[in-house]
């Protein structure tokens, strides 16, 4: 397989999770989102992914599949152990709530493609865009996820989760931006707690063969 | 059950139409949007909802999910036929995928409260929100979904998914704001068949009782 991402895009860093958790090999090809304004923007990869984002997943058939949410369910269901969604219905709904909470509701209103649009058609400063990312992560969506999830150690249950997969990378973007979100206890503690595993390691931005 | 929605919100609609594809019995309770601010932002809303965002559904038990899309796999889970979600991995990957291009890249920058910080925060015209509004339906998410179904009736295969679910609201959308898809020849067919179902036809905003 051959994950087509970008080091620091928050919707390939879930991916890396979930194929690291489920022990699973792919190979990195990096596309880069600013150099030649924004190598996901060429033909070539369009013809991979007609919507030019990062990440998209080739199987060795050469099927593609786009969307991290969707490929997590993907590998979920064709590598079975560890389970990323749970079985139970109500508490599979409740971790997918949180993922899509993050997924729909915050992570697309900061997109690299949406705060060009802000900078550039709608002329805003950079200080109000930084104000708009802001607003998302913060009162628009983690102040939600931390009255939605219910451990400290991952949002839900003793193992993570597609929940966790999501926040994680999330949490990284808010630290970037200097987003002070330290009153959200249990999003530090699941934070801190999932900072130490291999999985979350090896799949941060920093570790990644295209980080600059 | 209870459904918390409100007849114009697209989330809303997607869980109507499951509902109903699924032959599952829900009273609505109308959330509505616009009056007093929104009461989608009273405390009484947000102990349901934390996200103060409509839709939620309410289990008989009290049990609270949210995210429309959480919420059809919850159904589809439960509820066994019609399947929402195929069997097939690979197929349910390129049906989620639509569904979350949809949910996740069109839909959220389009949603009342964006359009409100436009409008407020950042003080732009009508026109300009509604230029904003016009651009990631079209060119930033429906062209790209007519490259990504295969089908002229449903997006994928003989019977709906979780992909024309999340399809056949945003070309509502599309069509109240006077969005010209007519080119995106595959769109047009699975919308014209899909308006003929019953499912589809009773989910419609305007068949709602809390239709104005």
């Amino acid at each position: 397989m051959k994950l087509y991402g970008y080091f620091r895009s928050s919707a390939a860093y879930r991916v890396r999770i979930a194929l690291n958790l489920k022990g699973v090999a792919a190979e990195q090809v990096s596309v880069h989102l600013v150099k030649e304004g924004g190598r996901q923007h060429s033909a070539q990869y369009r013809a991979k992914n007609p919507q030019g984002l990062v990440p998209a997943l080739e199987l060795d058939d050469g099927t593609i599949l786009t969307q991290s949410l969707a490929i997590i369910d993907y590998l979920d269901t064709v590598f079975a152990a560890p389970r990323l969604v749970p079985a139970d219905p109500v508490l599979a709904a409740k971790c997918r709530a949180v993922a899509l909470t993050i997924a729909c509701d915050i992570h697309p209103l900061n997109n690299l493609r949406v705060l060009n649009y802000l900078k550039g058609p709608l002329g805003h400063s950079q200080q109000e865009v930084d104000d708009w990312y802001r607003h998302w992560i913060r009162d628009g969506g983690l102040e939600a996820v931390e009255r939605m999830i219910e451990g400290e150690r991952f949002c839900f249950g003793d193992s993570p989760t597609v929940a966790d997969i999501c926040l994680i990378p999330q949490v990284f973007n808010a630290r970037r931006y200097r987003i002070d979100i330290g009153h959200l206890r249990k999003i530090a503690g699941v934070d801190r707690h999932c900072a130490e595993m291999a999985a979350f390691k090896a799949a941060h931005p920093a570790q990644q063969p295209d980080a600059e």
